[in-house]
This record gives structure tokens, sequence and C-alpha cells, in this order.
């Protein structure tokens, strides 16, 4: 057989819907045998995971080489995100684990296996790709809210490490109970604390919520819509469907508009110049 | 007195506004039964509250036997999903319970009768409609989620089982404590509890806090937008009303606009063909 | 002094910007004294406060009249919905007030004195009638809620009240509980109780949760969002400012060229027509 | 070198990008620093940041009077008000901090040189800005809310005083009482007590906690919103991009061919009149 043909037949057997389907089952198999690892099991049926383990690495092995070879080169390959993501899964499934840290490494690694599901699925790829859009305006907001934790978690610690040392002893600990406090986690325990020695620091509570929450329900919501309003408009605007499908056909049918009312504008001229030589 | 007659009398008293309020009142008063039943009452009571109980399911008997013969045939029936619903709810209280197992089966079925509130609501019907039209969008946000916390489970009772059992033994219990972490409900002390074991243990929970908050609030924001504004938009066009009223209109007018230029241009034309020919 | 001559002079009194800030002014001051109430004071200030309480009163007295006078006659007055409501805030603290029970009904009232500031700043008066228009909506989605809540109560109370009186005991009990539950307060401790000997029990409380979440922020977002939307439309094409605006100057401006183009269509086709009539 | 050409490398040194870079790792520098001293620390690396404090204290001075100097004048330099800002940062920390109540105060205002990142980051800047846009709206919408908190806590302690003196013992501390339970902190703690005298005061929790949630979240969705859409809308329009951008072209453009249109209905309306001419 030669390679044109076999590259063909590996091209096929990668869109088969059925292959999808197996090597969706197979991932769903396998992160039911990382869940059934977590339960006390007796030790034949480990060595049976083991094996059902060591199946799953070969199987998935197999399916990257085939849509590898599918791709045609290693370049064509490598230039997909989501391609890469699974190759690191699949090679580092492959490592040798025989002493006890590498062990718990290959365990940590065989549980990442259960996002190759996100990129098996082409709806969740495709929620995961608008987070991504995301990002950039996330990390200025994050920047942001870090920048009020770290002015209240210095306050704090100066003002109450006196009061509670587990609670505020150095700006990393204040830090994590602010996030406690911004998560109303047995927060007035925290404040009634500190309220004995300074009665008004009530008012540090209070506004540090008030900014937080600000700012948090900003971010989320600010970056869920934008990226919700993007991905519609586009949408409706290439389905032509909608009001934004609506306004895109009403601008490019008044650009043919225009077009025509130049001619007729020029004919008309060209009739009145005529009809005044005439009259001349 | 003739089989259409009958029929004609049935659907008059479908559709009669007086029939529908004591529908409704009967599956209110139906509802207080069930609630009345909660509270301890003497046996007396019980049996006159057993005899009613048997009044309203002869009534709502009769109710979905007038409509089926309103409807005119089982088949035309039982095309709406709404009263496929309301068919399973009143056979099923129809029901012998004798044992103590099926009483029990019984009393849950009553309490369904309530949900027959929302089949005869008109406006909870269409708000019902509307969650049912998200339920694609939120399956895939739901798997997404659940891979995540399937993920955080996994580590979650690998490295810590060993220092809480019950909270971490496997991976449904940790699932289960991470919904906990969630919602935020005393997840100080369940952080506290690793960090003594593993200090950098918070990365986990506030990654996960972060990360659920993330796609929960997206999930509920998006699909909720989403269903709004298609709602919205159709509403709108179907009206005439507000900006996508007036830019549907202004689709339909420019596309008549074009027409009459079209036909404008070829006055023109001929015009100015006719004044060359005269000129020549 | 004639009548008409007064009449102005009221009508000009009440829309002096200087009356306005002083009725502000005295609702504060009315606000302070009833919270100045709640702290311990001595005999000598409680009289003075009650000697300020009365001239307030008075006060409210006189410009409910000077309103009333200004309005011109009873019935204009009694259209107005926020006017009936400072009527019985002001009309109730006149209520003579001796016995003790009463006493405290009259304290009541002067709380809801506060109240009239939303009265009296239009600002807050907009946003209030923006929340009513609201109310519709909001209506039947609480309707959803309270029968979802009824539905998990009788649940509830029928399987858990042997496990927990206080908690399941009937159904408003254990709809209170659903209640603390919706909102995350200590509801781990509900749940394990109850998972002890129903283990399956948290698909009860996780579906709620769900459901209710789901409900209740759809509630929030969508009322939010639509009445948002339509005050932004609305005001956007009045003042013909943003897109809404635009669009809005734009379909005007189709229509009169549609009326142009048909002028111009009919004196093309005189044309066209007397040109045949000549070449005939 | 003459005063100018100093100006013209002053400006050119307060754009390079490098300075800028300086400036920035500068303040995240003295950030550190403050964060460092919250640890115990040996006397002679206390020393050192002493040390370090002052470097980066005169860095600011420096990069201050670079900025005066490029803007020309005083003047210009004071009327944006991030250099305002800037300026009363960098003037309090070159205060002399002898005594140890000004020392805290000099703490505090070191603290808050870590928000000259906001003013630094243009990024961070604009996202500031937008904020303070939505003040106004936010001001009038926590005047109600604090109105809502203002009645319930007056209500609360004339009920509940006798209860729970530490909770509900005057006005301001109901207030806080009530802000807990709006963010459901052991709030059912808080009922239970009450409803032990008053079983109906689970009435005065829900309806709080109701009209809180829903004005809240009001507040927040609303303002992100309205400030999302209107910075939306202007770059769009700016951009010529998206739905708004189409409507803006499509509104230019019409304009363009009315007037097009006007100039044609006047030639064929010259045309027709001396046709009539003729034909008379």
């Amino acid at each position: 057989m030669s390679v044109v043909a076999l590259q063909r037949r590996i091209i096929s057997l990668r869109n088969n819907r059925l292959f999808e389907f197996v090597v969706i089952g197979v991932i769903i198999f396998s992160a039911l045998v990382i869940g059934a690892k977590t339960y006390p099991i007796d030790p034949r049926a480990l060595s049976l995971l083991g094996v059902l383990d060591l199946l799953v690495t070969l199987f998935f092995l197999f399916e990257i080489v085939v849509r590898m070879a599918s791709e045609g080169s290693f370049k064509a390959f490598f230039t997909k995100a989501w391609n890469i993501f699974d190759f690191i899964i699949v090679a580092a499934s492959l490592m040798p684990v025989d002493e006890s840290e590498m062990a718990l490494l290959g365990r940590l690694l065989r549980i990442f296996r259960v996002l190759r599901l996100v990129s098996v699925i082409p709806e969740l790829r495709v929620m995961l790709n608008a987070f991504v859009k995301a990002i950039p305006r996330m990390g200025y907001v994050s920047l942001l809210m870090f920048i009020i934790f770290y002015i209240y978690a210095a306050i704090g610690s100066i003002f109450f490490s006196n009061i509670n040392e587990v609670l505020w002893g150095n700006i990393s600990i204040a830090m994590l109970t602010l996030f406690r406090v911004a998560t109303f986690e047995d927060w007035t325990d925290v404040m009634y604390e500190t309220m004995d020695v300074y009665p008004l620091s009530w008012i540090f509570y209070l506004s540090f919520i008030f900014i937080v929450a600000f700012v948090f329900l900003n971010m989320m919501i600010g970056i869920v819509l934008e990226v919700l309003q993007k991905e519609h408009e586009a949408f409706d605007r290439e389905q032509g469907e909608g009001e934004a499908g609506e306004v895109h056909w009403i601008r490019e049918h008044s650009e043919a508009m225009e077009i025509r009312l130049e001619r007729m504008e020029l004919m008309l001229a060209s009739l009145v110049e005529r009809d005044k030589e005439r009259g001349a």
C-alpha cells in the first residue's frame, strides 16, 4: 500500500464519527479509572486497573499518531494549540514512573487527561476559546483587585497584627484573611475581634467589601457580556440574521443604492444639458 | 344530544374563564391539603382530608377528560408536552395506595400536582418554555463545570484523603466537599486543615473558587441574557416597536425603495435613449 | 388678598428651591430624632425630643397643606400616588398616642417618615418608579419560586421531620429551613444530618440550590436588564443620541426620502408620457 | 544648555518607554518593601529597608519634578486630577516622621504609593475613569440603600433591643447587624433568637434580604452595564466597527443621499417645466 493511500485511510479514520465517539468513550473511561483508584480496592482489582491504564495510554498514543499522520507534517500538527496540549498530556503519561515521588506526578498527569474532553468536544473548545479571548481584560482587572488586596492587607497587618497574629501576622496571611472576608466566611468574627481595640475598624471591612464586590462583579459581568456580545454580533452578521444582520444588509444595499443614484444623476444631468442646448 | 353538540359544549367549558379559575383554585386547595398533612392533626380531620383528596383527584380526572374530549382525538391531546405531563400526574394519583411504601410514593405524586399550576397559568408556561430553550447551552457549561469539579476532586482525594477521611475520603465525597467550598460554607475550616500539612494548598482552593465562580456566573448570565435578548428581539420585530422594530422597518422600506429606483432608472434610460435618437 | 393671589403665592412657595431643601432637611432631622431615641438618653433630652417631634409633625402638616392648596382641588392632589403616600404618613402621625400599644405604632409610623425622602428627591422617585414597573414580571417569577419552595418543603417535611423536628417539623418551618439553605447559611450541617439517614439526600439539596440560584438570578438580572434597556432606549430615542437615536433618525428620513422618490417618479412618468405622445 | 533645550530633554525622558518601566518597577519595589516590613526582620535589614525607602522617596520626587518641568507651568500640571493625586502622595512622604504617631501615618502614606500603579498604567487609569463616571448614579442607589437600612435598623432597635443588647442596642449597632444579615453571615442565629419572642419576625429578615439583594444587584449590574454600553458604543462609532458603527455609516450616507435626491428633483422639475412650456 502506498504512503498516500495510507494517509488517505488515516484521514478517513480521523474524520470517522465512530472513531470520535470511541475517543470520547476512552477519555471518560480513563477518568472513571482515576476516580475508582480513590476508593479502597483489593490488590487484584488494582493490578487490573494498572493494565487498563496501560491500554488507555497506548490508545491515546495510537490516536495522536493517527492525527499527526493525517496532518501530513509535524509542523502542521504543532501549529494548533490543542494539539500541543494533547501531545504533552500523552507524552507525559509515557514516562516511566518508579519512585513514589514520580508516581504521584504520574497520577496527577493522568488526571489532566480528563481535560482532553475539552479538546475533543467542539462545543467545549469554542467555549474555552471565548474564555481565552477574555484573558487580557481579565488580567488588568485582576491586577486592580490585587492592588486593592495588597493595600488593605498592608494596613491590616500594621494595625491588627498585635490583636491576632494568626489572621494578620504578615502581609500574605492578611491577604488570605481578606479573601476570607470577601467570601463572607465568618467575617464578622474577624471584625468583632478588631473592633474591641479599634471601634471604627468596621469602616475598614465595609469599605473593603464594597470595593471588592464592585470590582469583582464588574470584572465578571463585564468580561462575560463583552465576549458574548462580540460572539453574538459576529454570528448574526455572518448569518444575516437578527438586528445586526439587518443593519449589515441595509448598509450594503445603501452602497448599491448610492451607486445607482449617481448613475441616475448623470443621466438626468445629460438630459438637462441637451434640453438646454435645444432650448438655446 | 349529538356528539358534536356535546363536544362544542365541552370546548366552551374548557375555554370558560371561570372554569380556569376553578381549576387553579382546586390545584391551590390540593397544595394546601398536602401542606396541612405535615402538621399534627387529629384522626377525624385526617379522614376528612382523605375525602377532600379523593374529591380533588376526581375533579382532576374530570378536567383532563374535558380537555381530551375538547381536543377531539387522543393523538391531538398527546402531541402537547404539557398535556402528557398533566396526564401522568393525574393517572399516577389514581393508583391504589395500600402498602406503606406505595403510600409514600402516592404522597410524593400528590406534591407534584402543585406543578400543574405552571401548566395552567400561561405566563408561567411561557417562562418555563424559555428555560427549556436554554437547556442545550446549559448542558455544555454544566459538563465543563463537572470536568473542573472532577479534576479538583481527584487531586483533592489523592493529596488530602490522609488528612481528613470524612471530607476527602474518595472522589464522590471530595466533589461534595468542593461544592461546599464553592458555596463558601465554612470553606476556610477545610482549607486551614490541609494548609497545616501542605502550606501551599491555598492555591488549590483559591484557583478552584475563581474558576468555578467565573464559569458558573458566565453560565447564569450568558444563558439568561441570550434567552432574554432572543425573546426581546423577536417581540420587537413582530410589533415593529423599539430599535429592532425600526431597523426591520427600514430594511423592508429599503427594499421597496430599491425596486422603485430600478423602475425610475429604466424610465430615465428610455428618456435618454429617445433623446439621443431625436438628437441624432 | 384674593384667593387667586394666595394660591399663586403658595405655588411659588412650593416650587421654591429653598423650600425643597428645607423639607429635605426636616425629613433628615426627623430621621435623626428617631435614631437618637434608640440611644439611652436622660429624661430632659427626651422631653426636648418630644417637642421637636411635634414641631416636625406640624411642619409636615403645613407642607402637605401647601401642596394641596397649590394643586387647586383635592381630586387633583389625590390622583398622584406619591401624594396619597405622603398624606397617609402625615395623617397617621397626627393620631393621638396615649396607650403603650399605640405609642409603639406611633413610633413605627414616624420611622416611615424617612421614606418621604424618596418622594421628595426626584432621582429616587424615578428609580422607584422603574422598580414598580418591574413588579408584574417579578410577581410571576416569585410565584414560580414559591412553588419550587413549596414542593421541596413538602418533600422535606415528609422525609426529614423524624430526623430533625426543629428544622423540618411542618411545611412552614421546612420552607424557612430551605430559605436558609438557599442563602448557604450552615447548609452543610442541615445536609449532613439527613445524609446519615438518607445517604442520597444530597441530590435534594444540590438540585434545590441549582434551581433556586438559576430562577433567582434570572429574576434579578432579567428584570434589571429589561427595565434598564427600556429606559435607555426611550431616553436615546427622545434625545436622538446613541445607536437607537440614529436608527430613529434614519427611519424618519427614509420616510421623507420615500415621499420625495414618489414625487420624482410621477414627474418622470409624466415626462415619459409626453415624450411618447410627441414621438407618436 | 538653554532652558528650552533642557525642557525638550525632560519631555523626551518622560515619554521614554524605558523610563516608564523604571517608574513602574520602582513603585512595585516600594510595595514589596512595605510588604517586607510586615514580616519579622533583623535590625540590620530594617535599616537597609530605611535607606531603600529614602531612595524610593527621592526617585519619586525626581520623577514628579521631571513631569512638572515637562508640563511647562505649575498650572498645567495641576489641572490633571492624577497629577494632584501623585503630588499629594509624594509630598506627604517627604514629611519628617519622628514621633510614633506620625510614624504610623508615614507608613500609611507609603502604602498608598501602591495606588500610583493605577496612575502610571494607562489601562488601569481608563478602568478607574469608567468607575468615576458611575459615581453619581451609584450615589443615589447608595442613598436608597441607606434609607432601607436606616428604617429596618430603627424598627429592629425598637423591638429587639431588649432581646439582645449587643446586636440591637442602638441604631448604629443595628445597622451593622443588618449588614451582617445582608451578607448571610450567621444570619439565622440572629433570626432564631428574635423568633423566640416574636414568632413572625422572620418577615422582618426575609423582606429585608429580598429588598437589599434586589437593590444591591440592581445597583451593581445597572452601573456596570451602563458604563460598559456607553464605552462600547463610543468606541464602535469612532472605529466605524460593529453594529453601532454600521448604523452611524448608514446615517451619514443617508444624509448625502438626501442632498443628492434634492438636487435630482430640482433637475427633474426644471425638465418638466421646460417640457410643459414647449408643449404649451
